[in-house]
């Protein structure tokens, strides 16, 4: 079975979110965790509901990074955080994998510090999983963006090997057998977006072992057609930021009609399962976090403001994802190509 | 009094909604325009309803460059395109400057060929206007994005460019007298997004010609954190359409409500001033146009799907620039710097 370390003090909710997720799974599945935070605070969250006290392990760390530290510095001066303690403890085979709703950069820096790249990846990336619409019955409302920020800039090679892991990745843990890839652009035409892109376009459709649709726009990003986009870590950061913009913005906007009138109220209520399809492409909230991949080790990033919800489905991806073997797979795919 | 060329034979809806939009210029506004395209057409259209034709003039073009053709190849098959005889209108001095809907690499790659860069201009862009919420009463709802394409990478010196020029543009056309720029990055801090962007960042500082906010993030730009936010080309049209696929998508959810149930149409109706809010956020087609920048003669190009209100807007928007002398705003904050 395995044991997910889980950051009790990382996110805009912790510890108490954190806490009552882990307890969550403790109730309702046979994942162990490793809860890692200021020991005191964690007991006492878990005393205010149930739990499975024979499911859960707290380990104490005195100190830990805030959400908008500088990652860099925090990294230095907190060397006992939680998330850092977190990372230790599944170096040390303490635990399988890592999650947690902390400081972003805390969590990549502190990755490249405490696990290792496998064999043959250039660099790691940071993915994240967003809604969609969908084309099909049955497909996954979700897709993966990645690299979203652990890598600025990315060569041709670098490209190719986020799409082998994402590939590997959604197959694992997607309802995707054979997800489709795509190579986010300025056009559909092969010949878009300059050397790096249209190298990166001509190596991927050359890749028996993906199935790569082409290059794909902005705009499909929110249309079911790629399971897995990839991209360059500073468009990857802008497009998930912006996502992120226009669902805050949506919210406002549908949280402002509900409080100011009544008969808005009244049209929500009339209109709530069209809304709830707007939510679903909205809400950031639900699901359950972002791999970090390319390590030998799993990090799964969730949302700082992640509630109980989301880090239970963390919790849970993070156990499936040891289970089925997908740093294993990763290796695999790119071993393959080399 | 300024001319104004217009493309009547591009876009989704041309020529039907273009001479429609004109129509509706030539009698409500003093400016006057060369209508470019198949004169019989053009002719038969301006027929169906009442116009000025004290206003409005037919330039005859044989062809025409359909939205989905390759821009590189059309420039030489279709020498006689509407946009292409527009573009040599101007150029000619026969007309003041340009407004097209249609194929967007014609427009850019024919402004490149017929038009001239403005002295230390390094390099062209394309900009766009796209809403957003606004943080104090009377701000501009709209703000200015560029590059969006006709630049797919670049240095420093093209990104504080785009700044100096996007400043000006907006000074002149929005409401905005001391525009606030901001540089599209994946954090605020000014150390964020490789050499390139520290160096833009930097350089944009020190700049004394324009207001300067920072780094701004995807999420800002849905905020009114800026007035005019500054990338490369890539990621500018990566943002862009999200930006309209997002729109797109709402557009099609709350449709598809409107149609299926009673219930739903009931509900939409009693929100009708809430959905307005985000309608205003997520139409692209009510105003008008965004800017081809650097050149010395005008181009405003507008959304392929614009009908005829947004075309008489991009209208109105491109005579607006002539009059205010928009590109001579340009070349001084150009020159200024050098």
């Amino acid at each position: 079975m395995p044991i997910i370390a889980v950051d009790a003090m990382g996110g805009d909710h912790a510890p108490e979110e954190i806490v009552r997720g882990v307890a969550d799974v403790s109730l309702n599945t046979d994942i162990d965790c490793l809860l890692v935070g200021d020991e005191a605070r964690v007991q006492a969250v878990l005393e205010q509901g149930p739990y499975n006290p024979e499911r859960i392990a707290v380990l104490h760390a005195r100190e830990a990074i805030a959400m908008d530290e500088d990652a860099h510095e925090a990294m230095q001066s907190h060397r006992d955080a939680s998330i850092l303690v977190a990372l230790r403890a599944v170096a040390d085979g303490r635990a399988d994998a890592v999650v947690s709703a902390g400081n972003t950069g805390a969590c990549v820096l502190g990755a490249a510090k405490y696990f290792r790249l496998l064999p043959g990846v250039r660099r790691a990336a940071l993915a994240c999983v967003h809604p969609r619409m969908t084309e099909y019955p049955g497909q996954d409302p979700l897709a993966l963006l990645l690299d979203v920020g652990a890598t600025v800039r990315c060569e041709a090679a670098e490209l190719i090997q986020f799409a082998l892991m994402g590939s590997a990745y959604a197959r694992r843990i997607s309802k995707v057998p054979n997800p489709r890839i795509g190579l986010l652009n300025m056009g559909r035409e092969d010949a878009k977006g300059g050397a790096t892109l249209v190298e990166a376009n001509q190596r991927l459709r050359a890749q028996p072992m993906i199935d790569f649709v082409g290059n794909v726009e902005g705009n499909d990003l929110v249309r079911g057609m790629a399971d897995v986009i990839v991209c360059e870590g500073y468009v990857g950061n802008v497009v998930l930021k912006l996502l992120e913009g226009m669902a805050e913005v949506l919210q406002d906007v549908v949280q402002a009609a509900a409080e100011r009138k009544l008969v808005w109220r009244v049209g929500l209520r009339l209109l709530s399962q069209g809304i709830e399809r707007v939510h679903a492409l909205t809400d950031f909230s639900r699901y359950g976090g972002s791999p970090i991949l390319g390590f030998d080790r799993l990090f799964i990033k969730c949302h700082g403001r992640s509630h109980a919800r989301a880090v239970a489905n963390a919790v849970k991806v993070a156990a499936k994802a040891v289970r089925d073997r997908v740093p294993a797979e990763i290796a695999d795919a790119i071993g393959g190509v080399r």
